[in-house]
Order: structure tokens, then C-alpha cells, then sequence
């Protein structure tokens, strides 16, 4: 089986992926430099802490940051040979990233690159990145393919992700034994079905689904959408969400595309479910979902904020043989027995 | 007078600008990394030796690669404060961009990374950016205006101009007391009148002056002229030629600018003449120059070259009261003296 080098493998994304890993017998090493991330017990993030309880085997875990090229150099020699790297590591939040840029490129672009000289050096030229939809801007035609341009992101965050694309490219063009599949991931949500595992966002949630949950939990009074006049049926945005344990299994099918040799090159895959769904249908999944109200209320549009996105994502099955199974029902109903078992996240959860 | 602490400033343009930023009373800290550049005396790159006898000023000259974030921020905080940075640093090859990619991602990308996080550290927060006309890509309308979409370059040097120029202008709009100024260069030739610095290129040159300046020299057989089928008066393509010396103005121009309180934020100006010539009109106007012959053969396009670009300059000369000055026979005239004085360039001359 492949062994694989997993970055920022502590989060949200990678922590479910690492299930998947694990369950289809890869060989996985992982580096998390923390920032997001609450320490559990063996000097483990608790995310893994409990993936290891869920799969029942142990991770091999090193505290790395990559802007630390020499210690990345020395976990990544020491720990190989890699078939490839799979890399989630990034600062996420939009907002924040408007913010502070410097410290989104400082980590985002200027790691990555880091970490690709590392491989170079180390003789691993495979690398499946986790790219966002954000790379296409606002969309010229729905549903959005992979032709669709790319760059026109108007925040930080979604710059990094397309210059880290574009870095790929360019290598790949380069360099014929490097390889690289953009993961384009729309809108991820919901948790493992356990519920062990789930979105912990630090603060004040970016992203619609985990501030709904916080809302039904009783942690937050409601929720502000942001526009209700935006050209679509019911006036709020639309988005493609797909469940992260289908992001998952996307992950898996990529790893083992882009160890077969006769994957060549750079290539990018929308991972989505391919429908949209409006905020107010998600809140009302997550009624559905949770039994609890969620109170909202009507908010001004946030600036950078498209009207509706949703993915073609047929180039996946057709070359990947991936397809999302779950439904916005399952995303709202694992959501919220992660959210109802773990009310504050890893945070306090950790200690019990 | 403001304090400039200037990166890159042992190669072509950033020599000459010392000698103006010198000349008009500037103190100035220079680094360099020295990987295109000849050691000479005193630990000195000889340029900064040539720039020394020319204005009668000795230079704070360190050695230092901006990957070395350490020792950067040791250097700066050890010789501020200063009023700006004046920042030339990069590799330049468009050619070598596209075979060694991830090179000039980290040099260029991760060094004026590392550039900007000690700046704001050591809280200074202006900067003049060495960018390029390569950022427009193959202009959409003539003269090409600041206001030209930027970012469709199909080449890994211009990418890295365009996305540092994205860099810096998301970290003044995210904090008002960060100012940038975009120097987009055209094509800068030339030398000091002097005939004692001047473009110094290692191996086969990659512009057209320095070859048809070492093909009168008798240094190379002949000159290929790539491409006679454009769309232009006599076939070849057509560039805004700068004398570097117009450049090195344009510089003192800009930190002037910078230092004004008044001065807000990010502001990018096109540093050319205005005018466009042909690849033989440039022939024709060296062999005048020269008295040599300069004999050339028609060769295939290459990749990615574009048909015709100038600039409109009438944003620099309005905001920063600068014009070129220097002609077509004045580029050719100093570049010629320079070469007949160091036919060698620097390498060799250096010993004598």
C-alpha cells in the first residue's frame, strides 16, 4: 500500500480523510503545526487522538510547522520514502485572511513552497493539494467545470489557494516526473457519523453549517444570513456542500490515481455533490436534523459574497470513479451529533 | 534626506539606481546575495566598487540572501531605521523561470516574504517594488495604462512580479500604514555614460541589447532575430526600450513619493519612454552607435513572445514629475561604451 505524508492532518478535512486512509490500509505520517488544533494525550492532537480510537490503529504524528524548512526536511527524510504527500496544511478563514495577509502568504504560500522543495529534495514529486472552488471567483456558467478560469478571487485566502495551483503547474510543466491533483472542494460539512470527529473552528464560525450547529446547540442566539436579495429562488446564497467523509473518500481515489504511473502531470477535480442548496433549505435541514429551532435573521450581503456556486463534478467519476453519496440530510444529522456530543468542540471534550 | 535600505542593488538596475540615489543625497544599506553578481574588493560586488569611484561615496554594502530571514532581519534591525526599501531582489530569467520553477517561486515569492514580515517587524512599512510589464501579459490595447488587467502572464518570472504586486497590495488594504509603489519597468537597456557599470548577464543573454552588444563586440557570431511575420512595421517585434539611467530617475522619483505623508497605499506606475521599436530598428541604431556590424538571422517565434508593447507613462510624469529623457541612440551609445570597456563585463575586468 502507498504511504502517504499528510499535512495539517490535525484539522478538520484532514482528520476525516485520515479515517479513510486508515480504513482503505494506507500508511500514513502526519505533520500539524498546531496553530488550530487543541493537543490531546501522546503529544497527539485529539482529532487523532480519537481517529486512532475510531480505526483502531496508531499515527505516526510529528509537530511541524512548515515554515520550519530544516525540521520538515528532517521529519519527511527520516520518515520515508513517501509515494505522496497529501497537503491540507493552510490558514482557511476569508475574513481573516483580508485581515492579516501577510501571515496567510507568510504560512500559506511560502510553506507550500517549502514543502515542494522539501519533496523535490527528498525525491517525492506526487503531491494531491487542497485546492478550493474560491480559485474560480464568481462563476461565469453553472455548473462550474474545470475549465472554468481561474484567479479573479478577490480575498487573500482564496489568492493563496490559486497561486499555490499555479506554483503546481508551473513545476509539473517543468518537470515530468512531478504530478499534482488539485482537489477543488466546494462547500465541506457535516463530521464523521460517529460523531468522535468534527468542524472545531476557533471563534466565531466562518462558515455557515458549524455556526448553525453552535445556534442549535444553544451556544450562539442566532444566526445572521447575509442577503436575502440575491437572484436565486428563495434570495439567499446558494452552495454546493458535500460531506466531509465524501471529501474523503475523494482524497482516497485521488491518492490512488496519482500513484498509478500513468497519471501525467498537473490535473484538477471538483469535488462537490453537483447541487446547490440555499441557506435557508440548509437551516431547515438542520431543524429537521436536530429537533431544535434555529432562529435567524435577515443580514446585510457581505462583501466578496457570490450569489450561487455549485460544481460539475463528473471529471471526478470519470477519471477518479468518485462520487458524493450522502445527502444534505446526512451532513446535518452527523453535524449535529458531533456539535450535541462535543458542545464545545476538542476543547473541554479533551479533558473528559 | 530618507534612509533606503535596497535589495538586489549589486545587479544591472539596482546599481545604476544607487548611483542616482547616491548622487542625489540618499544614504542607502545595500544587500545582495551575490548568485548573479562578482565579488571585487573590500567584500564589495564589483559594481558597488565601479558605483563607489563614480559618485566618490562609500556604500554599507551586506551580504545576504533574503531566504535567510534571520540574518535579514539582523541586518535591517542592525542598520535602520529606515524610511523605505527600495526592493530590486529577483531572478530574472523568463526562460530559466519556466525550466526551474520552484527556484524562482522561492527566491522571488519566499524572499520578498520574508522581506515584508521583517519590514513590519521592524516597522517600516513603505516599499518600492521592482515589477514588471510582464504583468499585463499581451496588452488588450495600446499604450498599455496602469489600469490594464494584470495577471494573465504565461511565464513563472512574471507570475512571481504579479503575484508579489497582489502580495503588497493586499497588505496596504489591509493596514493603512503599509505603502507600496509598483514600478512596472518596460524594457530597461543601457548603462552609466560612464562606460563603468552596465549590464552584466552570465551566460547566453536572454534580452536583445546585451546579444547584439556582444555580437558587435565580436563576442557571439551573430544575432537570431526570433520572429519577422509579426504584425508590426517590418516584421519583428516591437518594445518600449528605457535607458537605465531614465530607470535610476524614475527610482529617486518614487522614493520621493513614498516618503510624502500625503502618499496612500498601493500605487503602480509604468516606467518606459512611450515609445516603441522594432528589433531591427534597435540593430540598425547599435551598428550607428557602434561602428560595428551587427549581422542577424530570422528565427522561429518564441513561446510566449508578444507582438508589440509601450507603455503610457503620463501617470508617473503627473504623480511622480518623471519623463524619460534619454533617446534610442543614447541607450545604444552608453551600452556600447560599457561593452567596449569590459568586453568581459565584470568578470574579467574586475582583475585588471
Amino acid at each position: 500500500m502507498p504511504k502517504v505524508f499528510i499535512t495539517g492532518g490535525a484539522g478538520y478535512v484532514g482528520s476525516h480523510c485520515i479515517v479513510e486512509f486508515l480504513n482503505s490500509g494506507y500508511d500514513v505520517v502526519v505533520v500539524d503545526n498546531m496553530v488550530n488544533a487543541i493537543m490531546g494525550d501522546k503529544g497527539k492532537p485529539t482529532s487523532l487522538v480519537r481517529v486512532e480510537k475510531l480505526t483502531g490503529k496508531t499515527i505516526a504524528f510529528h509537530e511541524v510547522d512548515l515554515l520550519n524548512e530544516a525540521k520538515l526536511k528532517e521529519v519527511f527524510a527520516a520518515n520515508g520514502p513517501f509515494d505522496c504527500v497529501v497537503h491540507f496544511a493552510a490558514l482557511k478563514s476569508v475574513g481573516e485572511s483580508c485581515k492579516i495577509p501577510l501571515r496567510y502568504y507568510s504560512n500559506n504560500i511560502s510553506g507550500s513552497i517549502n514543502l515542494l522543495n522539501v519533496m523535490a529534495e527528498c525525491g517525492c514529486k506526487s503531491i494531491v493539494f487542497s485546492s478550493s472552488a474560491t480559485v474560480y471567483g464568481d462563476p461565469q456558467k453553472l455548473p462550474v467545470t474545470e475549465e472554468h478560469p481561474t484567479g479573479s478571487c478577490t480575498n487573500t485566502y482564496g489568492k493563496t489557494k490559486f497561486m499555490m495551483e499555479e506554483m503546481m503547474r508551473d513545476v509539473c510543466v517543468a518537470d515530468p516526473e512531478w504530478k499534482a491533483i488539485m482537489l477543488r472542494y466546494f462547500n465541506p460539512v457535516g463530521a464523521h457519523p460517529s460523531g468522535e470527529i468534527g468542524e472545531d473552528p476557533r471563534g466565531i464560525p466562518n462558515n455557515l453549517m458549524p455556526y448553525v450547529s453552535q445556534v442549535a446547540v444553544g451556544a450562539r442566539p442566532k444566526l445572521s444570513v447575509f442577503g436575502n436579495d440575491y437572484n436565486t429562488p428563495d434570495g439567499t446564497g446558494v452552495r454546493d456542500y458535500i460531506h466531509v467523509m465524501d471529501l474523503a473518500t475523494g482524497h482516497v481515489a485521488a491518492v490512488k490515481k496519482i500513484v498509478d504511473p500513468a497519471l501525467k502531470g498537473w490535473k484538477p477535480y471538483n469535488l462537490g455533490t453537483g447541487n446547490g442548496n440555499s441557506v435557508l433549505e440548509v437551516v431547515q435541514a438542520f431543524e429537521a436534523a436536530s429537533g431544535k429551532k434555529v432562529p435567524y435573521e435577515i443580514a446585510p450581503r457581505r462583501a466578496g459574497d457570490i450569489a450561487v456556486t455549485y460544481a460539475d463534478c463528473s471529471l471526478a467519476t470519470k477519471e477518479l470513479g468518485w462520487k458524493a453519496e450522502k445527502s444534505l440530510a446526512d451532513m446535518c444529522a452527523d453535524c449535529w451529533r458531533w456539535q450535541s456530543k462535543n458542545p464545545q468542540g476538542f476543547q473541554v471534550s479533551s479533558n473528559l
